[in-house]
């Protein structure tokens, strides 16, 4: 499935299939759990659940957990509920998230706030991260239990943040690098350090595996924030800009704003501040790009990432080590 | 501080102050708990935890917690932080509802989404719930995370059943009773089970107080719907006939559509589903004390509390018991 360009600097071409292999068994079951969790006697809910289904996000997250806990042998029952948990929690910040940043199209099909309304989705995103919470406790799996409402209760704060910093051209890189890692590393740390944790129980696996997220996860959203800059809107699914468009300071920008010169950085400041179409949005983009903001970010994204890959050197070389590897071009790579 | 008024029927006024009496040192503990658990390092939650803490709310659900915990003697440093808790995760369902009821008051001062907007309401409710989450994890209070992660999941399920039978006038009191026994009644009732749990551990305590706090929580609900109905906009600190404005069909209204002639319900329906404007509201709480709705819904309300009143015979007869008791005539009696 690999596409090998041979040489030791040449990188493989990852595709998320790529990563789903090893443990397509495990994420049909995840699947299947999904589906279970997803429904109730409340009919808006099954309304909005099998619209939800429909759109079969990228399961990044829960192939974490599962490639993380098969590199100490088989999959266990509780990894596989533990995976579909890491999933029902992503999904949703996700339909929070849209309702909160009014998107109209994720993975290409309509969000709920689109569909439904504001008001809906909040609820159905309470609904899902309380049944998740309620099936971990259900299950006994209190460990994980304690992961996650760490993970969940930092991209609160993460979020809250980003809030704050709408706008704030005076934002830092460091400031930047909290927000992303609370907003989103935190959860694909929380994904990969839970499978370890269900294969090793508490000690150094646990721990580097946690961090190994951590990085992967800064890596995950510096990309997707250049994806959003320069991404193609097909492809992603969703509009590109959209960061732009809401007054979103990101890594290319921060960037460009260190570099450009007073005047230019005041007439960006002025367009973004004062609701900007597509022209506009067009003259930010140029910008991040020219004043190295674009390449900067790659550099710092590719920079995680060769610190993630650094800690899979302590455990055992096999197939499910190398998925991991993989998985962390994959996040460099990929275009949606 | 209680009015006796004499004789056997005659009932004693209660205040919340009253209910607060017993648990006073307590009850400034939580306040103390509250202020640390509201802050964190990002200056816009602080900013809005200072503006939420500026109005100081009844802390009905605390007081339970503590009155029920105190029932067997001191009330232990646990039984604070779980009543801390427990009003952490009602503030957080606060501030979600306000947003989605699109309220603009709440105890009198402006609400988090009229100040701010409804994004960052949705972000503060996930803030506090993941806090109270988070906090109960850190503490070690395992068996409390299982009664909340349930308790929250089922109110998601209950705003959902709300926002479901939005307008539906063949909506039946069975519906009705699950619906505000989900949104209301269980964390009421999680309110008294930890509070039992933490002095008794399992046992028969912890299922009677359960049961209690969920017929206390029946009795509130019935109340609440009342009040919005006939109460006084001053004394309730928000808008009254709200719920008319957003097309619940609360119990009066159930019982009054039973009663009243098929033409008198159609116009009513078509004056609530067409916007509603203040005369108009006023038309549908004529309807519904009318046509019995309103004495039928304060005989339930009275039932339930009956039956609340009869689970607290199983306790020993002391000053927390009657403060207990108390609380039921208060839920009956409350203006706000």
């Amino acid at each position: 499935m690999i596409e090998k360009t041979g040489g030791t600097d040449a990188r493989q071409k990852v595709s998320i299939a790529d990563l789903h292999g090893p443990v397509e068994h495990e994420l049909g079951l995840v699947q299947e759990e999904l589906s279970r969790f997803f429904v109730c006697d409340v009919a808006l809910i099954n309304q909005i659940s099998k619209h939800m289904l429909r759109s079969h996000g990228k399961r990044f997250r829960p192939t974490l957990t599962l490639l993380v806990n098969k590199l100490n042998g088989e999959v266990s029952q509780k990894a596989v509920l533990a995976a579909t948990i890491v999933e029902l929690i992503h999904t949703a910040t996700l339909v929070h998230d849209d309702s909160i940043d009014r998107s109209f199209m994720r993975r290409g099909i309509p969000t709920v706030n689109s569909i439904w309304n504001d008001q809906t989705s909040v609820i159905m995103g309470d609904y899902l991260y309380s049944k998740a919470f309620f099936l971990l406790v259900e299950n006994n799996l209190m460990e994980v239990v304690q992961i996650l409402a760490r993970a969940t209760h930092l991209m609160s704060l993460g979020e809250m943040l980003e809030i704050e910093k709408t706008l704030d051209f005076s934002v830092t890189e460091e400031s930047y690098n909290r927000l992303i890692g609370e907003k989103t590393a935190v959860l694909i740390s929380a994904a990969c350090e839970i499978g370890a944790y269900l294969a090793w129980g508490n000690g150094k696996e646990r721990r580097l595996m946690a961090d190994f997220g951590m990085k992967l996860g800064m890596s995950f959203q510096i990309m997707d924030d250049i994806l959003d800059i320069e991404g193609d809107a097909q492809t992603m699914g969703k509009r590109t800009g959209s960061d732009i468009r809401d007054g979103k300071i990101t890594l290319p920008l921060i960037e460009s704003i260190r570099n450009a010169p007073e005047a230019k950085v005041r007439q960006i400041r002025e367009l973004m501040s004062n609701g900007i179409d597509d022209h506009g949005a067009a003259d930010v983009v140029t910008f991040a790009a020219e004043y190295g903001g674009l390449d900067y970010a790659r550099q710092r994204a590719r920079g995680y990432a060769d610190q993630a890959i650094e800690l899979l050197d302590d455990f055992e070389d096999n197939q499910f080590r190398q998925t991991l590897h993989d998985s962390v071009e994959y996040v460099l790579q990929r275009r949606k």
